[in-house]
C-alpha cells in the first residue's frame, strides 16, 4: 500500500508554462489558428503532461495485461477461458492484432500474466508477475482480496517503472482475459450508480439470452459483495480483475512519471475509472484512444470527461485501439515540433477576421 | 476531353472475388468476428478495390493542386491570395503540416502549380503544369472555360498515371487556394441543389460578417454563371477552380488504375463530387479520410454515402486529413495479411452465440 499511496502523491497538475508555450507556438505555425482542431488541443495536453513545450514520443510501449476471471463458470462470454493463455503465447510469437498495430505504430508489446489461470511455459516475450491464478468466481465470493487486488496494482506501477527506466515516451493500456467485460461492467456500475443493464454489452460477441444472463450475474455479483462505491479498491477487489488491477497500476505509475497514457477500450476505461477515483490528477493525463462498441465504456468517456480520438467500432481490446491513436500522438506532436513558423516561411499571416 | 472520357470507361467495379477472400479470411483470424469495426469493412474494400486479397500499401503519395481564385477580389477569404504561392514554397521546403504528416506516413508529397496567379521561382519539388494564372471572378463571369476546365482535369490524370509509374500504391488528395472554399460551396450547392448558406463555412477563418457576404458572393455567381446541374463540367468551369479541376483528373486516374483515393476534406469533397457525378462507379475507390469543419463536406459525404474514418475538427486542407488516415489504410491492411489465423496460432474458436 505504502508504493500505491507514494504513487499517487507523485501525480502532479499539468504544467501550465509548457502548455501555454506550446499554444503560442501553435498560433504562429503555417496554418490558420486552430484549423488542426484535435490535433493542437493534443499537442498542448501533450506539453502540459510531459512538462515540454515540444514533446516528441519516438519510445512506445503498450502494456498488456492478462487475467481470468472465476466467473466464467457462470457462463459470461462467447469463449472459453482456455482462450486467455493461448491469445497469451499468441501476443508472445507477435502474430495477435495488437502485435501487428503496434509494429506498425513503432512500439513495443510488453506482455505481463498478473494472473492467468494456468501456468504459462516460459517465454521470453512472457513477463510473469502472477498475483494468482484468476480471480474467485464474483458471482459467489470476492473476486480478490483488498491484498491481491493492491498486489496486482503495484504489479502494474512496476512493470511501467521498469519500461520508463529502460526508455518510454508514451505508453499505452491493453488487457487480455476471458470474462473481463463482465467485470468491468460490474466495476462501472459499482462506482457510477448506473443501471448493470445500461453499461454491460456483448462482450466478445454473446446472443440477446447470454446478454440477459450477464447482467444477472454482474446484478448478483454486486447485491452478493455489496461493493463500496467510495472505495474504489473495494470494487476493484470485489467484482475486478487481476489485469484490471494491474493497469490501474500502469496508468499511476505512468501520471506519476509524466508519461501520457493512452487508454484503448472498456477494459481499459473502466481500469482508468478506478486510477481516477484513487487520484483525480491522473485523469489529465489519459489520451482516450477510441469509442468501444461496449457501451459501459460511453459512460466512463463521459465520467471521466474525455473525447475519444477514434470512432471505429472496435471492440477487441488487447490495446489495439490504443495502439492506433499512438499515430495520432506522434501527429501531434510532429506538427507542434516540425512544422514551420509564418515568420521562418515568409508566409502572410491573416488579413481579416 | 478523349483522355478524360478513356479515363471514366476503364473505371471497373470492385472486385468480388476479392473482397470474398479477404471477408473470409477476416473471420478466420485471432479475434472475434467483427470486433475491428471499420478496420476490418476497410480492408474487404481495399481488397475489393485493388483486386488482391491481401492488399498491401508501402507506396503512398499526398497529391497536392494549387490554384488561385479570381473571386478572392470579392473579399471572401481571410488570407490574402499571396499566400497561395508562398504556402506552395512552403511545401517545396517541406515544413508545413502536409510534409509533416506526409513524412509521419511514409508517403511522398508531390506539389503541383495547376493554376497559381503568379510564376513561382523554378524548384525541383513543384511541377508546373500550369493551365492558367488564377481562375477569373465567378462572381462576374465564369471561373473557367470548358476547354480550360478539361485541361486541368486531364493534369491530373496525367499526374497521377506518372507517379503510379514510378510506383504508386495509395494517393491522397491535397489543395491549396487562397479562395477554394468560396469553390467549393458553388460547386456544392450548384449540382446538389442545396441553399448556399447551407454549404458555406468560414474557411480559413472569416467572422460573422464576412461568411454572409460570402454567401452572397456566391448566390451571385450561381445566379451569373447559371452553371447546369446535370452537367458536371460545365459545373466544376464555371464556379470550380483549377487545383479542384486537377483533383477531379487525380480521382479518376487513380479509380481507372485500381488505386484507392483517400479523400481529405471540403475541396476533396468537392472535386469528389464532381467526379463521381461524371462516373458514379468512381464512388466506390474513395477513402472518405475525415469530417471537416467545413458544413459542405457532411453533404457531400451524404451524397456520396461516404463515412469518414476521423473527426477531429480539421479544417486545414492540404491533404492533412488524407495523410492522418493513410495510417487506418495502412493498419486495414496490415491486420488482413499479418495476423494469425484460429488455426495458426491454436487458439480454441467460440463455444457459444
Amino acid at each position: 500500500m505504502d508504493r500505491l499511496a507514494t504513487t499517487v502523491r507523485r501525480v502532479v497538475p499539468l504544467d501550465a508554462a509548457a502548455m501555454q508555450a506550446a499554444r503560442e507556438r501553435q498560433d504562429q505555425l503555417t496554418k490558420p489558428q486552430g484549423s488542426l482542431g484535435r490535433l493542437e488541443e493534443l499537442s498542448i495536453r501533450l506539453a502540459g503532461i510531459t512538462g515540454q513545450a515540444k514533446p516528441v514520443f519516438p519510445r512506445k510501449a503498450v502494456i498488456v495485461m492478462a487475467g481470468d476471471h472465476g466467473v466464467t463458470v457462470e457462463g459470461v462470454s462467447a469463449y472459453p477461458s482456455e482462450v486467455t493463455p493461448q491469445m497469451v503465447l499468441n501476443f508472445a510469437s507477435g502474430r495477435a492484432a495488437i502485435n501487428v498495430l503496434a509494429r506498425q505504430a513503432g512500439a513495443r508489446v510488453v506482455v505481463v500474466d498478473v494472473g492467468v489461470a494456468v501456468d504459462l511455459p516460459p517465454h521470453p516475450n512472457i513477463l510473469v508477475r502472477k498475483v494468482r491464478h484468476g480471480t474467485r468466481n464474483m458471482a459467489a465470493e470476492p473476486a480478490l482480496t483488498r491484498e491481491e487486488a493492491i498486489a496486482a496494482v503495484e504489479v502494474g506501477i512496476d512493470v511501467v517503472e521498469a519500461e520508463i527506466a529502460s526508455g518510454l515516451d508514451v505508453v499505452a493500456t491493453g488487457d487480455m482475459g476471458i470474462g473481463n467485460t463482465t467485470a468491468s461492467s460490474a466495476i462501472v456500475a459499482a462506482i457510477t450508480g448506473a443501471p448493470v443493464a445500461a453499461v454491460t454489452g456483448r462482450g466478445t460477441g454473446i446472443g440477446e439470452a447470454q446478454l440477459a444472463h450477464k447482467v444477472e450475474v454482474i446484478e448478483r455479483a454486486l447485491a452478493v459483495n455489496q461493493p463500496d462505491p467510495n472505495d474504489p479498491l473495494d470494487v476493484l477487489a470485489k467484482v475486478g480483475g487481476l489485469e484490471i488491477a494491474g493497469l490501474v497500476g500502469v496508468i499511476l505509475g505512468a501520471a506519476a512519471r509524466r508519461r501520457p497514457v493512452v487508454i484503448d477500450g472498456f477494459i481499459s476505461g473502466a481500469a482508468a475509472l478506478v486510477a481516477c477515483e484513487l487520484c483525480p490528477q491522473a485523469r489529465d493525463y489519459l489520451i482516450p484512444a477510441h469509442n468501444s462498441v461496449e457501451i459501459g465504456h460511453r459512460l466512463v468517456l463521459e465520467r471521466l470527461e474525455l473525447v475519444p480520438l477514434l470512432n471505429l467500432n472496435l471492440r477487441l481490446g488487447e490495446g489495439t485501439g490504443a495502439a492506433l491513436a499512438f499515430h495520432l500522438v506522434e501527429a501531434a506532436s510532429r506538427v507542434l515540433v516540425e512544422m514551420a513558423t509564418f515568420a521562418e516561411a515568409g508566409v502572410s499571416e491573416r488579413t481579416s477576421s
